[in-house]
């Protein structure tokens, strides 16, 4: 059994049941609805309590809600560039603003860099006359490079020098 | 003259003149600083009176006033994906967490994307005693994907029907 | 079941019932061709009437019929650069003319896109006594680069100051 | 002396004029501006007499006026899959609508290709209370296969047999 | 089922049948050898004749025998490069003799192709006392590039100028 | 120097003098003007007597002379695949009739491949009512395979059993 | 059938078995025990009667038999640049020694290659009491460019004139 | 001026004066020698103190010293797969102990990676009478992916729950 | 069967039991718990005792129990660059501070590289007041390029001459 | 200067005097030719000794000769897959033959490489009546895979047992 194949799977009786992904996040609950979807499409992993509701409302069997449980192979079956309009515009802005905001955050905080790990997300629903609007708001831990002495005594993090 | 030469010689002077980014934004104004440094590094473009403020700050000549007002070849002497750690964080996230996002800004928005044209975004220091945090907030209109009729006449927006 | 499960059991149904594109598309109606065989092929959704339709046409399943009303990863299965002769075409006219249409159409509207969302486009036969020729009508909404402000209230669209 | 030298020279010129495409265009004449504007940029050819015309104006030394009115190596320094938004967008629409066009091009037409070759093309602004839209019109000449006979007598053009 | 499988499914009767292609072409007749085995191997299609003979041969269902009088996604399940020596050393002709056959063709034609669909080709044995020769014989209508003027009524094709 | 400057100097010259290629082959000779085409962009080698006639027609240095004398290191500065329209079409006739070719050389020849070393190409222009057509003619030698034995004694080359 | 399933199949009857490739290419003989294990891992042909023999050895199918006797699809299902550290090394050994080799081979036999098909290799254990070595001799057939005339009636090859 | 124009000149002097990196790295101190030698060759940062004695060292201009003292645009010039052996055998260790290693730190230490930010590295000489050994201690600190909340209030980072 | 489908076997088979590595690992024994997680993921080999106790512990096949005892084809079924982030880091360190370690390594020990085959790596958790770090010891062979002499009788390795 | 500099210049001066690469490397002597040419082209280093030869010979400046006693990049300005024929030949037979040679030097002499580093290789021609060949003859030490214990004790290197 492949992660894909379990997603697959999930993907099935979402469709068979009907459900919105509010609905199956709800039930499975704790973590943001972006965590909790990663992990269904094979992104992201449960914790062993939300693995065991997820398996109940799917019906998957044991060896299953341990997959759910576990680490990904992140990335797996992703395909990049992105050809999918959505994902590509946010692959887009991250290419046309990569540089400006690189050196907008060094000179802020220094050398490092803005987390991807220690990181969380909300997506929300920004109501506009004009037409409403997506605002994505990220926030990720600035971990400053460690510039460590030729005696591997002294780190120093990120420095900037201002 | 190409756009990366222009961004080159302006580099060299902020080098020789010791300035900050935030000090060249500040003298150029009106727009967000990710947009003046995007078009002081060739990803966007500044408008006349900016233009003329650059030209002004950084001794450039009439052709090279106009190249700042005119729209870039954006992209271009970008790479991809990004080797540089920092802009590769970004992309990872979009990556890692592209799937989810799509199938939760479907669900609450229908069939469309999130524009990376009326976008716009800021970016903030977040204190925090672990470590402060980058704060990234972003918003781009919701574009409903439109679908147009075998006449051409009804165009239909991004349908949901839930 | 993936979507390119689908796609290959509705291609095989139209094979057995010797069915042309024209005759499906006039059976599930209401929207232009392009999309409805765009969706039969798995890069656009069909409303929930269009599939309630499609899935009597050809037999589906509940599940088959509401994959065709989920937004598809689109362009999942489609190889960059084209192989096929008649969308490499396409692709290559983008190519060579990309430039000077960029250029023409800041130009006339400012900076900006033509949308591929808000879009539509027809195909059509004229004839033509050297030989038919594929007529293409496209036709997407202009969206100017949105230019905002320090202070984010500001926001100013595609300026173009001529 | 390569092309994109003499592409660069002229972008100068416009650049240090301040002239508009559509007056250059107006000054070599006797083509659509998507021509003129793809022959300076390298793409495509000018005639002799409108090679002349682009010389007298830009200022352009004998061999650079031959070098106008020579077929360039087409898409040479265009970068694919495009990263500038605007070009992508177009890149998008083949891709994503690609398989669609083609099955329905075959469907009317028979086995063959919209020429890229026998081609034209305009753009418009079709006004529009919602926002104005970009108008693309393409014309293609419909080439049908060739299918050769085994003495090689009889070719037989891209038949349908409806 | 995919054109592959069907590809498949016939080599593996020809396999058992211990036929050549030279009897299989006798038998479905009509047009050349290359483009019957292309169709056979999934790169073209057969007319609605010669596909009820290919079925009558192959014991084809009557779904397979219409894929066959289908066009195919041509270039599907090829890799490029070429891997295999013997289609990569015609690769490699069209590499190396590229730019010099380029610019011959545009001096002897104008501005233009050869085309690949209004195109038929021989293969023949050379006999040769050093070796025979593999000798292939290609004849493609030249395509002049279409000039189109600014209001599009006098279209201009592939103009020399000599 | 490196050989695409040689050739960049070359074109300049030709250019400034108004030359056609089919002079230029005129006055170096020996050999078909694809191979002169070829050495004078840089993919072939002219032997001594021609680089002597090429340099003097040229004005070129004892170092450039040498150069036109030498093997290139082919392929050096060519595009893969090719983005030029006329090349590109060369490219996909190998790519879409690759397989076919291949299979019918083998059961004619047995085990080898057209050689692309001993190998001779003719251009011409075949006058056709309907419009000209682009005649090429390509022999190269049959290279069989060769199967050695165990010992290393008993070479057998591209055997074929029927 | 694929040619890959037909490998996957031997190589699991020869992990049952628990043969060496040493047996079987000498039950299967002829040839080196490279070509035999090339042709049972889908690079190479066997001749009929080797088809046979190791149809006998493995229990194979008629069909399999022949597809033995088959000049494969060479190259294919092999990954470029290749992963496996052993083969890698050889691939490096080309890419970091290939210039040298390409100048010194001119200059040795004049304009041409050696042929990787008029072609055999050895691979031997050559001790040592530093660390036993692998020996390969390999052998190829130089092939000189053949220059062809304008009338094509004198062709020339790989001319050195030194 | 490019950081890699300043990395050719500082290594131009380097050959001149014919220093060791040993020397160099001990005149501008305070790292270890793997971060002050990838600071000169453009991959990474050097503090003002330490700009300012590389600037008496290699006689930099003032602009020269600043942008020692930049983060650089980290991975530009980098090739990937590395081509040279002694980067590639690094990258190699990564691609084939890759899964192992990540399967055993999760095991350890739950999800999360290994800072390449928070990272330091010392190379040895290890002395073996079989033959000198490299010796690199590697030492990141383990990142802990972070788990949030519904309502963004509790994260959990890295869970295990073993 | 191919290796993938025997690691996708015991992982399930890993997941039913609910079994870490480390115990599968001391079932197993003799080995480094990255061997042995490296050969059950299809990259390392075991001995014949070990595959056997690895038979024993997953109720292999005899077949099955072979191919662990087989040395993979190593890197099949990696994708490179990795885009799981835990393993994109080591390949960012390689990337970044590749150039670095190659002149230092270089430096110490004369032209060569650090051997991927004759090396051992160990992972420890370093206790760490600020959180704990991934500590990687590994420890490669030098081996030094063989500069060989004309006559193949003097070999020289990575000479300094310091 | 980079290293391409200094080939190129190297290169012009062996065309003005007209030398060969023979004389060249008895001039400098010590190594084979392949390995003197290899650090002419860039890809090797010199001895100081060599170097110093070189540089008398070529007139070069200090710097140049320590460049020529430098370990380059190796494998910059290399383009794999490589496009010239000749070297295009030896990547082939890598390609084709890399699987079976894998297993049979893996049956002969357990698991592990055959070294790219201790190598040595001899390029002779073999006389031969139906066309001289080129004869190559390679060795490099088989290096064993180390398989280290878990204490890290008692390494074992690349078992057999047969």
């Amino acid at each position: 059994m492949k992660r894909s194949d379990l997603t697959e799977k999930i993907l099935d009786i979402k469709r068979e049941k009907g459900w919105k992904w509010k609905y199956i996040c709800g039930e499975i609950g704790g973590f943001s609805d972006t965590l909790i979807v990663g992990a269904l499409l094979g992104q992201m992993k449960l914790t062993k309590p939300q693995a065991m509701k997820a398996a109940e409302l799917f019906g998957l069997s044991k060896a299953e809600e341990t997959m759910l449980n576990e680490t990904p192979m992140r990335g797996e079956n992703i395909q990049m560039p992105p050809q999918d309009p959505l994902i590509y515009r946010l692959y887009e802005l991250v290419m046309i603003n990569g540089p400006a905001m690189k050196v907008l955050i060094e000179e802020e905080f220094g050398d490092g860099i803005m987390s991807a790990i220690d990181f969380d997300m909300q997506m929300e629903r920004a109501a506009n006359p004009k037409g409403d609007r997506v605002k994505l708001t990220m926030s990720g831990k600035f971990l400053p490079y460690k510039y460590y002495g030729a005696t591997g005594n002294v780190p120093e993090y990120g420095f900037k020098e201002d």
